[in-house]
C-alpha cells in the first residue's frame, strides 16, 4: 500500500484561521467539541461513513511547513507571535467516530472532535471536505450494490470524477460499499484494490477489422479478455466475438466477457445471449456500462436485461442525482459549557454525543437513540468509539477488506425498505432523556 | 506560487495499459490523433475552458517511476519487455488546444493530442479527468458571474467540494471564470487567488454575547471584518453590528460587512440594509452566503434582496444541477488513415480538426465552423493553436490574472442569449465543407 500524500493545515477556510487569531489574541484556549454530522437529504434513506482513514492519517501529522507560515505572513493578517503559535501547533485532541462502513442517518454525529478550540477550530474544512466527499461516493455506491443484487459492479468512474482524489476515493469508498473492483490503477496501487477493465473503442478503430482487434487482444490475454462489441454493430460483433471465443476455446482458454456500450440494451443483450448460448459459450459474461447508476441497473433487470455484470461510471463517480452530502461540523460544547445554534432550519443540539442502535430479534436495525456520551442505553449498541487519543491513534488502521466486509455485515442488518432507491423511508431516530433534558438546561 | 504534485501514469484505467501491451505485442507504433470534447449538456447552452494547465505540466514530467512498474509487474497482466518499455516511456506528442477562459460548446474539440499510439492512449483517462472537471467548474462559475451582475463573489466551496484538489480546481477555474477571490487558503498559496472570510457561528458561540465576538474581531481585524448577524437573531444581530460598526468608525476604521446565512434573505436583507443605513452605515456592505447557485442569486436579486456580495460554496463546488460534463477522447485518426466510431447516439467526427468562430459587427460570437486542421476560413478566428511540440511547452504558463481577463473579454462577446440560466439556447455550429466532405471519404 502506497501512503497518500499529506495535504496540509492550509487545507482550509481562511476565516478558520482569523478566529483562531481571534483565539489567541483573546487567550481563549479551552476545549472545544465540535460534531459533524449530515443533515436529511431529500434522496437518502441511509449514509455510509468513510473517510475515517484520510482525516486519521492527516491529523497525525498535522503541523505547518514554513512555505506556509511565510505565505499566511504575506496575506497580512497574520500577528508575528500568532504565526509563532502556529509554527509550534500539531493537533492533540481526541477524535471519537462511527468506524468506516457504518449505516449512518440524519443528525447523527459521524464523528465528534475534542481539542484546544483553535486546533478542533482549523480542521474543520478539512474534516467536511474528507467525510463528506467519501460518505457521498460510499452511500451511492451501497443503492448500486444493492441494485444489482449480487452482480458484479466494477467502478470505472476515474475520468468524469470531479478532480484526482475524488477518483481515488469514488474506488475507494464504492470498495468499501461493495463493488467487486476498480478500473482505476492508482486505486488499485494505493489501496490494493482488485483491478479490471475491457478495451475501448479506439483500441477497435486501430485495426482494419473488428475481428483483427479482439485476436490481438486474445493473443496477450486468452484469459483475461473482455471485447468490446458496439463499435460497429452490437449483433454483427457479437458474431465476431462468438467467432474468436470459440477459436480460444480450442486452444484450451476462455473468452471472459462481452462489453455493451450503445444501444437498446434490453433488446440486445437478449440477442447477444442468445448469440453466445447458441454457439455452446454459456461461461461467456455480458458486461453492460454507459450512463449506468442504480436507477438505470433497476429498469434494466427488472425489464429483462441478461446482464451479468456493470461497469459503472460517470452518475456514480459524481453522486450525480445527490451530488453533495449537506455536512456540518457543529461547535456543541465550549469550555465545559453546552453550546448549540439556533438560526433558522440550521438547529443544532448540544453536547457531546453518542449514536446508540437497536437491533431487533431477527438481527434488524430497528431504530437508533442519539444520546449524551456517557449514557448508557439499555439493550443499544453504541456506534462511536474514541479512535484518537491525544492526537495518537488509538489502534492500526482497519484493513480495507474488513471495512468493506463490516458494511456488508451492516448493510445485512438495515431491513430493506430503507434501502428502496425510489421512495423515502425516513429511519427511526430519536433522542435520548438525556439529551432532551441536556438541550433544556441551556 | 507553489507547484502542484506529480500525479503520475497510473492515474489512468486499466483497459488503457492492457491495449498498449496489445499494440506493444503487434508493433502497432503509428500516429494517433484524439480529439477531447464534450457532448450536448441539457443544462448547459456554453462551456468555459479549464485544466489545460494540469495538462501540460503532467505530460512534461509523464514517467512511470519503480514502485509503478512493480505494481504492474504484481498485477501479472504485463510482459517483461512490455514493463522495460514502459520504463523509458515519456510522452512526446503534440497537443493542440484552445486556451483555458475560451467559451465553448457541444462537440468542438477541447484539445487534441497527437503521438504514438501507446502515449496518446495511455494519458485519456487524466486528460478526460482534469479538462473536464475544471472546465466544469469553469462553467458553473461563469453562469454565477452572469447572474450576480457586477457583484463580487467568493467561493466558499472547499468544505463541500468531492475532494481535496476538487476544491482547489474550484476556486481556480472559478477565479477564471470572474469570480472575485476564495476561503481557500490553499488555493491562494498555490495560484495566488485573493482570499477573504468573514467568521463562523460556532466563533460567536465561544463567547458569551453575541457582541464580545464581534468586538474581538473588530480588535485584531479593524479594516476587514465582516460579522455573522444570525446565529441567534438575525435583525439583533444587525443591530448588535451597528453598535459595533459606530465604535469602529469613532477610531478611524470602518466595519466591512455583514454575513446572513439562513432565514428569509429577501425580508431579512432589507431590514438589515435599513437598520445599517439608519445609523449611517452606508459603506457597510450586506454578504449573503447559504445554498447560493445561479438559480438562487437570481431569484433573490430580481425578488429585490439588498445583497451586496456572495459567498457561493455546495452548489458551485458541486456543479449541483449538472455535476459532470460528458467529455469523450475520440480517436480520430490513426496511421494517416482517418477514424470515426458509429454506435448509436456516440458518432465522432473524424479527422484532425480546428474550430473558427464568425465574429459580428458589434463584435459578438455570430456562430462556429468545426473544419479541418489545415483548413483556412475567411472571417472566422481559428480557437486551437499548438501548446505542446514533442512533448515540449510551446510557451511558458499564462498568468492566471490573464486568463480570466481574457475570459471577460471572450465572455463580453458571448450574446446574452445564451447566457441565460434558464433557457435552452444552442449556439450555432457548423460543419465545414472540408470536415464533410472528410467524413464521406472513410
Amino acid at each position: 500500500m502506497i501512503k497518500a500524500q499529506r495535504i496540509g493545515p492550509l487545507f482550509t477556510d481562511l476565516y478558520e484561521l482569523t478566529m483562531a487569531a481571534s483565539y489567541f489574541d483573546r487567550h481563549i484556549e479551552g476545549n472545544a467539541t465540535f460534531s459533524l454530522f449530515a443533515r436529511e437529504s431529500a434522496a437518502r434513506n441511509f449514509f455510509v461513513s468513510a473517510g475515517l482513514e484520510t482525516v486519521l492519517a492527516e491529523l497525525a501529522c498535522f503541523a505547518f511547513a514554513d512555505q506556509e507560515i511565510a505565505y499566511l505572513k504575506d496575506t497580512g493578517l497574520f500577528a508575528d507571535d500568532f504565526l509563532s503559535f502556529l509554527k509550534t501547533l500539531r493537533f492533540k485532541g481526541s477524535i471519537f467516530a462511527m468506524p468506516e462502513g457504518s449505516i449512518f442517518f440524519p443528525d447523527e454525529p459521524v464523528l465528534e472532535v475534542t481539542a484546544p478550540i483553535i486546533q478542533a477550530q482549523i480542521i474543520e474544512t478539512f474534516l467536511l471536505n474528507a467525510i463528506g466527499s467519501q460518505s457521498l461516493f460510499a452511500s451511492k455506491g451501497a443503492r448500486c450494490f444493492h441494485t444489482a443484487d449480487g452482480r458484479p459492479l466494477v467502478d470505472f468512474s476515474l475520468r468524469r470524477a470531479q478532480g484526482q482524489d475524488a477518483g481515488l476515493n469514488v474506488a475507494r469508498s464504492t470498495y468499501i460499499s461493495g463493488f467487486a473492483g476498480t478500473s482505476n490503477l492508482l486505486a488499485g496501487q494505493r489501496y490494493n484494490i482488485p483491478v479490471s477493465g475491457t478495451m475501448a473503442h479506439s483500441y477497435i478503430s486501430t485495426f482494419e477489422h473488428e475481428i483483427d482487434a479482439f485476436r490481438a487482444y486474445a493473443a496477450i490475454y486468452p484469459d483475461h479478455s473482455v471485447f468490446l462489441i458496439d463499435t460497429y454493430d452490437t449483433i454483427e460483433g457479437a458474431r465476431q466475438a462468438v467467432q474468436v471465443g470459440l477459436e480460444m476455446k480450442k486452444q484450451g482458454h476462455a473468452l471472459k466477457g462481452v462489453r455493451l456500450d450503445s444501444g437498446d440494451m434490453i433488446d440486445l443483450t437478449c440477442r447477444v445471449r442468445d448469440i453466445l448460448d447458441k454457439a455452446g459459450l454459456f461461461e461467456v459474461k455480458i458486461y453492460a456500462s454507459s450512463g449506468f447508476d442504480e436507477f438505470k441497473i433497476h429498469e434494466l433487470l427488472t425489464n429483462g436485461a441478461r446482464i451479468d455484470a456493470f461497469g459503472v461510471g460517470t452518475k456514480v463517480g459524481s453522486s450525480a442525482d445527490a451530488p453533495y452530502l449537506d455536512v456540518v461540523y457543529k461547535l456543541v460544547k465550549f469550555n465545559g459549557r453546552l453550546v448549540r445554534k439556533l438560526s433558522p432550519g440550521k438547529k443544532t443540539l448540544a453536547g457531546e454525543k453518542q449514536v446508540f442502535r437497536k437491533i431487533d430479534a431477527g438481527g434488524f436495525y430497528a431504530g437508533d437513540i442519539i444520546g449524551l456520551r456517557d449514557e448508557a442505553i439499555d439493550g443499544a449498541t453504541p456506534l462511536l468509539s474514541y479512535v484518537m487519543r491525544q492526537g495518537e491513534r488509538v489502534s492500526l488502521p482497519p484493513a480495507l477488506e474488513d471495512i468493506r466486509t463490516d458494511f456488508k455485515s451492516n448493510f445485512s442488518a438495515l431491513p430493506d425498505k430503507y434501502k428502496s432507491i425510489h421512495q423515502r423511508h425516513p429511519y427511526p431516530v430519536e433522542l435520548s432523556e438525556g439529551l432532551v433534558a441536556a438541550q433544556k438546561e441551556i
